[in-house]
Order: structure tokens, then C-alpha cells, then sequence
């Protein structure tokens, strides 16, 4: 900590150079008026400033932006704070585009093995009892390597945050009476895609909702405007942007996006399917490439997450591996929410490699690189949580540090 | 709610008509592709969408505006969802705009009765351990009537709720060595009107901070840029954005914003001083002024928050408050935080009074308007947090229901 103590009597001769006042106040204690902020010659004081307006702006001096490609679009978790993703940074991941859907046309058809299908408006679904909930989104598909120089939102930038309020998909089920045999559901889009997944009828049950508004606000067009289904902890396909057609079944209907896609090669040449959950991760955020970080003490910081509920440890070393240390995780923690952690380290100048890992409710561990690379027979792919380490160097730079940089890499 | 039952045998007419396919899928099941959206012309499956961006935006059909006067702006609390206020829909309230400060040449200085006065860059402040909380800010100054027509932005536009991130103050305070009889601190602005107030130190040493990032990003240039101070539960004037000093002292400072300035009148010509934490308040946000609404179920939303705490209870009363039901809270009920409440009612058409009233921890309930009036002798003022009725009309019109129209509107 840089610390530059002045004292009263310094304090007093500086004002006096520059001619300002003390002054009594009522109660005759000595107040100082119009202190200078040292170094800072275009003193904000002096100047009105912007009155109030409609809208506010990001200061110039922090505009953040996602990393795009033609598919998707990465938050930058490096730049972020706290657990909550600003609705313009949430990462994209589109099959065919963010397609315009006018409100006022917008309809939900939910039928199938149903007592009584029925379509419902946007006025229809805000009409019903509404929930609220944080929770995160992330894409199957986040892991990226390939060198040494990236960031947090190059390695996993599909992954964001938001409070959601929409009503239960229980509710809407309710509605139109879900008959006993049912099993199933397909949750379609009105992409140019029409992206399709099959959804179990219990998660539809559980906790699976119809989202309207995220953040306090409508639900930004791409993720899914005016409404989408949202699976809690579930891969982020599975939760359908501009969702137009519910079709309850007895079966699943085996689209492209679980047949040909959204499946990963496991052992000995056999391929998992409707592997939908999203298992326990974290990733350092801070400090992480590009930054350079001096001697002392640091405060590690960064993020954790499991779809398969509460996030109960993350564990920190200091030490490439050799021993773990817990960090401090932020309350409340949520269920199948980004958790913040931290943990203060007096770092000796000395190179290492730091890094993380997570625990969940289920007693679940994030593996390993070389465990998930052993397990799969891949050195990536969907559902692909690899604990991340950061090599800190000597001079305090940071570079992701895996043994094997072989992966695909984010362009990909 | 409007219900439009099809057939199977329909859809599939419809389908046939439309020269729409049926196929069958690896299981043996038949499967529809592309059933249209009815009602929809301009087919949004037929083109391809708009590609990942490097940052998102709102539908232009969702475009929220805040409500600006030359010393602040309101948020649109009718046209929110759940708790979390956008950033840039955050009210702002200043007295001297929003200056421009330049975050490598932001100091914050801590004197007074320290042992060890210090200056602390942005870089210095983000180094210290970190926290996050969710809560609201409200002005004091929350309250405006005067006709009918007025929405909920307009009567308490002023609260606004964010997730917080940023180093406690009471860390800072151990780093300069806090010296034993002090007893306030002083918190100034580098804004033109260099706002200052005067703060028990007890208040600085349990759940103040200096907050760096908000809702996950940088703070707004609005709400302080690059830090302010955060006194979660007060009025909003003390959390002092902007802030360049702090002043450790034995007795408070009697500042003009604390003196001709945000204090109230009471009974028998008194006036209340140092009034600062904000009393438990509720709002319905839906429905509300300027919106109309049909017969049958309605879900009656709103917030409640309390800065004494958690909220323990929202009555909802839709009889002109004969009787009264406790609403839904949404869960986590967070500590000095807006609060989703909700209450499902199936309305007979018929003219009435809708009203919320919130109870706190300490065991508060938001007072009626006649009863404040007595208690002030004055129809507004600082830290008037009426119950607001709706008058709910039979043609499904709702109006601000105040039997009283006198006190000062929000333009001014």
C-alpha cells in the first residue's frame, strides 16, 4: 500500500499557499473549506457539473465490450465486480441470430399431451403469479485454451448472471393440464435457427421458468426478447431464446442439438447424451492476464459456480497444487448462482502459479485438466471445467498456465 | 385470461395448408417442424438474425427513460421487474451535476483524529480485501403528490436498488488508526457543490463502504465515479458520491446539508436533525397509474424496503384498507434492500382502493398519509414515506387515490 502521510501543520501551510479560508462553525470546532485534491489540477470543484438525465453512460474511461465471433459473444469476466452481469455484457450464443420479435405479435403455443393447448401472449404470461431469481447461463461449450496470453473471457466467457423474474413454467404447465403420461418436452425458438431441445418434464416441473425481464428490465433481444425458457444450472442451449412452441411428450425428440451437437466423447470411444447439467466450476478473475500485479498483499479474486446447486467451498493455492487454502465466499450464496470469492494473499515476489477450485453441494470436486483429459479422451469440448492456473511471474506479469495448449482456441 | 384451444387435428390442417412437413424422428415419432406463429407475417424463422455484438441493447420497444428535473432524475419503477434497478435507470439526485473525474487522478485522503493520515489512489482502494452487498439508496426527499395522474416514478422515483461492490469502511479506518475519541467523520464530495455530511463514526465501523463497482461494472459517473461511500439504509445524500476526503473528528460538523438542509419539522414548530436512516415504505408498482386492466385475476406487485433492516411483512388491503392480507415476499429477503412483494386477486370489476403498507425487523409499519401530516404538521417534507393508495376504476383506469392533493409535485 502506497501511503504518503501529511500532517495538520502541512496540511495548514499548503491551504494557506493556495489562499484558502478556515472558517468557525456553530459549534466553534475549526473546519478546513475546500481542501485541494493534491495532483489534481482540473479541479471538478470549480466547474458545474452534467445535470440529470434520461439515461446514464459508462465513464470513457471504462468502456467494457464482449469479445464476438460470428456465434457468440464473451463477457469479460477480468473487468467485472460482484456477481452481476450488466445486461449488455451478458455472453451471446446464437444457432442463427438475434431474430426481431415485435411484442404485440409475440405468442407461446404449448400443446401435445396436454388436456387443453393453448397460446399465450406476452400480457397473458405477465399476468401470472411472477417469480424472481439470480441465477447464472452458461455455455456448454466453455472452454477455450491455445496460449499463454488470455483472458478470463477468452478461456470462459460464456458465462454470465442475472436476476430473472418471468413466471414458473409449473404454472403455465397447470394451465393446460399436463396429462399423466407425459415425460417430455421440446422447447422450440423463433430463431432462423428454430433451435429445439428436449427438456424431462420434471425439470419443467422443478424449477424451469418463462422469463420476461432480466436485471429489472424486459429481457434484452439477445437473450431471447420478449420471453425465453430458463433452466437453472442447466447448459445454456436448453434454455430457449424467443421460445414460441412448448410440445409436452412422452419422449425426447432427439433434435440436431442432442444427436449431433451438445454430446461429448467419454471413455473408450462412447459419446454422453442429454448431458445437460452444468458441473461445479470457478476461474480466477484477478489477478489473471493482462495484468501486472506488484508485491505485497493481493486479494485473489474470482468467481464460482455449479448447476447442481450451492457452491459450498472454493479452495485457493498459492503453491502450483501443492497445498489448498478456502477462500472467502460472498453471502448470500445462491442456489446455481456465480458465487464471488476472495482470498488475501502477501504474495513474496517469488514466481508461482495460482488457481482455484470448486465444491458443490453434491460433494462434487472440479476436476483437474489432466483428470477431464484422462476421463474423455479429449482435450476439450462441451462441459469441458477444468480447474484454470495463472502462472505469476517475477516481474508480476500473469499468463494462463496449462501444460498442454493444444485445446481449440477461442476464435473457434 | 385468453385462452385459444387447438386441436392436434387442426394444427395439423393448418400445417397442411401451409405446405408444412411432417417427419419421422430416429425414435418412430412423429414430429412437426416449423409450426408457424400464428398471427406473425413476418416469419423471424425465415431470416437470419442479427450477429453477436460487442455490446447488447434494448428492444426498441423497451426503451425506459428516466424523468429529469435540473436537480434529479426518477426511475420508472411502473416499468421494472424484481429487484435490481439498471445502471443507467438509477436515480440520480445532485447538487452541482456530475463532474468528470479522472480515475488515475482520483485520491481519497482520511485525516483528522487518525494516527496515520493517507491518501489512497482507485488502485489503492482495489487492492484492500473486497465485499458485496445488494441494497437500496433513496433519497429523502422521496416524495411528491398533487393530481391523479401521476405514476410511481413520479410520486417515489427516487429509490433505486444495486449491487455493490467495494473495500469496508471500517478497514480503511484500522489502516489510519482510527484514535479513540472520535466520534464522526466528515464525508466530502469533489463535486461543485462539494457535498459534505457529518457521520457517527459507529455508522462508519459497522456497514459503510467505499464502493468502487456497481452492478457488476465500474460505478457510474452518476453515482460517483470512480468511489463514493455507501451507508446502506440511509438517506441517500450521505453516501456521499464522488468522494475525495474524509475527516475524523469528536463532534459533527454541522454542515448546510445537514443544518437548512435535510432536516424535517415536527410537532409544535421542532425540527428533527441527524433524521438519517430511511423509515420501512412500500409501493404498489402494478397496477398503477397510467396502466388499464381487465376483470378477473390480477397479481398486485410492488417493493418495500426498510433501512432498519429486512422487511418482515407486506399487507396488501384492496378494500380501501378494511381489511388487509399479508402479500408474497420474494426470497432472499436482504437486509436494507427493495423487496418484491406480490398479491394474487381476482377483481370483480368493480370501483375500489388498492394499498400496500410494509413492516420492518423493528417492528415499523409504514404510517397512513394522515397520520404523518399529524405527527409533521406539514403535508411533505424529508422522510415522508406515506401508504400510496391506487383508485382502481370500473372501467379498469387506476389513479394516484390521495384524499389530499396539496402537497408539492414532482417538478418541483
Amino acid at each position: 500500500m502506497k501511503q504518503k502521510k501529511i500532517s495538520r501543520r502541512q496540511l495548514l501551510g499548503k491551504m494557506a499557499a493556495l489562499g484558502l479560508v478556515l472558517s468557525q462553525d456553530p459549534l466553534g470546532k475549526v473546519i478546513q473549506q475546500g481542501v485541494p485534491l493534491p495532483q489534481n489540477t482540473d479541479d471538478p470543484t470549480k466547474k458545474l457539473g452534467v445535470f440529470p438525465g434520461k439515461l446514464g453512460t459508462r465513464s470513457s474511461a471504462e468502456q467494457l465490450e464482449k469479445l464476438p465471433t460470428f456465434t457468440s459473444s464473451r463477457s469479460p469476466l477480468q473487468n467485472f465486480y460482484g456477481t452481476i452481469t450488466p445486461s449488455d455484457l451478458h455472453f451471446e450464443r446464437h444457432h442463427g441470430g438475434v431474430p426481431v420479435i415485435l411484442p404485440e405479435k409475440y405468442e407461446l403455443l404449448i400443446h401435445g399431451m396436454v388436456e387443453r393447448p393453448m397460446k399465450f401472449t406476452l400480457t397473458d404470461l405477465k399476468r401470472f403469479p411472477s417469480v424472481t431469481r439470480i441465477c447464472f447461463l452458461e455455455c456448454s461449450g466453455n472452454f477455450r485454451s491455445g496460449k499463454e496470453e488470455m483472458t478470463p473471457q477468452e478461456i470462459c466467457g460464456l458465462t454470465s448472471q442475472s436476476e430473472w423474474t418471468g413466471v414458473m413454467l409449473s404454472t403455465l404447465f397447470r394451465e393446460v393440464g399436463v396429462k399423466p403420461k407425459a415425460s417430455w418436452f421440446l422447447a422450440e425458438g423463433s430463431d432462423a435457427a428454430v433451435m429445439t431441445r428436449s427438456i424431462p418434464l420434471e425439470k419443467g416441473l422443478d424449477d424451469a421458468m418463462i422469463v420476461y425481464a432480466q436485471n429489472g428490465e424486459a429481457v434484452r433481444p439477445e437473450q431471447g426478447y420478449p420471453a425465453r425458457l430458463l433452466l437453472p444450472g442447466w447448459e445454456g442451449n436448453t434454455s430457449v431464446k424467443w421460445l414460441r412452441r412448448i410440445e409436452v411428450a412422452d419422449a425426447p425428440f432427439m433434435t440436431r442439438e442432442e444427436t449431433s451437437k451438445y454430446t461429448e466423447t467419454v471413455k473408450d470411444g462412447k459419446v454422453r447424451q442429454f448431458s445437460v447439467v452444468m458441473d461445479a466450476r470457478s476461474i480466477i478473475t484477478f489477478p489473471t492476464y493482462p495484468v501486472t500485479v506488484e508485491k505485497g498483499w493481493i486479494e485473489i479474486r474470482g468467481i464460482a459456480w455449479s448447476g447442481r446447486g450451492k457452491i459450498t467451498k472454493v479452495e485457493v493455492s498459492v503453491d502450483a497444487g501443492r497445498s489448498w487454502y478456502p477462500a472467502r465466499l460472498q453471502e448470500p450464496v445462491l442456489d446455481k448462482a456465480h458465487t464471488a470469492f476472495r482470498f488475501l494473499w502477501e504474495w513474496n515476489g517469488k514466481e508461482t502459479v495460482i488457481m482455484s477450485r470448486a465444491f458443490d453441494e453434491t460433494g462434487y470436486r472440479q476436476p483437474f485438466y489432466e483428470e477431464l483429459v484422462a476421463a474423455r479422451e479429449s482435450k476439450g469440448g462441451y462441459h469441458f471445467n477444468p480447474v484454470t492456473a495463472w502462472a505469476l511471474k517475477g516481474d508480476g506479469r500473469v499468463f494462463l498456465d496449462n501444460n498442454d495448449f493444444s485445446g481449440i482456441s477461442w476464435e473457434k
